[in-house]
């Protein structure tokens, strides 16, 4: 084999939105796997805010990518070639790839996926990390139960739409908030949520008020700033606030807006828990059959949205903070028929 | 009986600091009990900075302070006469008596109180709401294992005071803030703290990483502002925050400062939860007895500070806001023998 691969390594630390100059994009060669290795062609990359944070220093639930190093982001992909007793060329695998189009692997942290259940693209979104997230983060730390309300920001993106549809299964009134009339209407329409808040046409807390009437119980956050604090007043007693991400707050370049409603948490004996994914790693099959088996029985639904060309990454990229997307985004790499 | 009650009445909401014109002080005549009644002669007030909030309009965890209502306040004072079959004259009682000299009953949330097991401000402190809050807030809320970090703001206070001490009872490393080098000896040399840090003459993220080397496993705010942003960057992995109060927000006219750093909370799984006392006071008798137990084992030292007059109401409050105070202030009305 001599193969090219091409890819993005980090150049330099984005100050706000990050841009094209803050990677590099090379052609470079790619040996053979060594032994215990596995060679993948990388069919799909993952897009997520999460993302933004990884290319800061400093201290954080994860390491920051390096300088130089290849952007790092979830993906799936094909083995192509294999010293590894784990994988044979032509099994389809997920894991932490990078944005490139050929990843060496050791193996660690790489699960087979299964194109027959359901399309690639999923394992990147409801059956895979943001699909974990919801289930984990709604489930375990919000705890809701059956006749309690639910609000979930960002609803229509890849973690979100899966809270949403999550809390309706438990038997919750299922609140979202997203940005503009399609995703509201997609939110209420396709995904049979209770309502919707279009936080660029409404004020939030009014709506809150209205679509609220008993207070939210259970309110899962992925964006932060204003609209974290128009929900914090309206919690009701003993309400669970869960924090999953921030993604009005990643590209400021201003210090990060705290909420300023947190006293809310007093008034109303609620809390506010952090919650990263990847602690919940063990119990992941757990959430794969449920949500595999919503999915099935046709009571769960999956959105992908699809973006074409690994060199379009960094302009991809910035669709997630720009809310271009409905349901998660990814970028489509290479062809699953191709070498 | 011709009695003449002295007593503060709301008079306007304040805006920042409160002000002796924010309450009248009149002297009104006080009826017979009548049935059903107690008749109480406040001998102590208790001055917390929870005040400050009832004297705000709108939704909190108790109704605001009505315009011309009594100024809100828990008391000790003795029984001067009764037609309540529970209380006889003599009987020294805790309750929210008000602000005011002689206070009329039908005897809901009074308590009856020995003053041989302890002195009668005790009960406005260690064995009162500031000891029940710190022992549920912190055992309850905080769930603090033996070896771990406690940190305690506003450690010199009444409340603080009592949770540095648990902590220590409980096998824990306690660190308190406060403000002052009297403040921070007598929680070092008096309480038996491991550490305390002067948010006046040091930075306290500084002090925090020095003090508290494997991060802080609960964090008790009774402050909040940049003292909360500061805990906030130091927390371990699974950390409880435990928000009782923000007596550094209580007086500002500008919105209340959220804490920037709140996504510490994912970064480091930890959780932020509101407490407020009122909610446990069926299982006052427990925090009761342990607290009484280790006050007469010698294991928890109380401390009172006394100023006298209930004229000197409107100032002697602002001591709390200006951090004047060491352990819990109360206000002396009346001298035990007088009638």
């Amino acid at each position: 084999m001599n193969l090219v691969n091409h890819c993005f390594r980090l150049a330099s630390r984005p100050v706000g939105l990050p841009k094209r100059s803050d990677w590099t994009f090379s052609a470079e060669p790619v040996g053979e796997p060594g032994a215990g290795e596995l060679l993948v062609k990388v069919l799909y990359v993952s897009l997520d805010p999460a993302m933004r944070g990884w290319m800061n220093e400093g201290k954080s639930y994860i390491p920051p990518v390096e300088i130089g190093a290849v952007m790092r982001a979830g993906g799936v992909g094909r083995v192509i070639a294999s010293q590894h007793p784990g994988f044979a060329p032509g099994d389809h695998v997920a894991g932490a790839f990078g944005v490139q189009e050929l990843a060496i692997s050791n193996g660690t942290g790489i699960v087979k996926v299964d194109p027959a259940l359901a399309p690639l693209p999923v394992y990147l979104g409801a059956l895979g990390p943001p699909g974990m997230t919801a289930y984990f983060g709604l489930l375990d730390v919000g705890r809701p139960a059956a006749g309690q309300t639910v609000v979930v920001s960002g609803a229509a993106g890849a973690v979100g739409m899966v809270v949403g549809q999550i809390a309706k299964l438990q038997g919750c009134r299922a609140v979202g908030i997203a940005g503009g009339a399609e995703k509201c209407s997609y939110l209420v329409q396709e995904l049979g949520l209770d309502a919707a808040i279009d936080y660029k046409s409404e004020d939030v807390k009014t709506a809150l008020r209205e679509r609220c009437p008993q207070g939210i119980d259970v309110y899962f956050d992925n964006v932060g700033g204003d609209i974290l604090d128009a929900a914090l007043t309206r919690l009701a007693r003993g309400a669970r606030v869960v924090i999953c991400g921030a993604v009005s707050q990643y590209n400021r370049t201003a210090p990060v807006q705290g909420p300023a409603n947190y006293l809310a948490l007093l008034v109303q004996r609620a809390s506010m828990t952090g919650m990263v994914v990847f602690d919940y790693a063990g119990r992941y099959p757990e959430a794969t059959r449920a949500i595999a088996g919503w999915i099935a029985a046709g009571k769960l639904k999956t959105r992908e949205q699809v973006v074409e060309g690994i060199e379009t990454f960094p302009d991809s990229l910035l669709k997630l903070f720009r809310g271009e997307n409905i349901g998660k985004l990814v970028l489509a790499v290479a062809q699953e028929g191709a070498a």
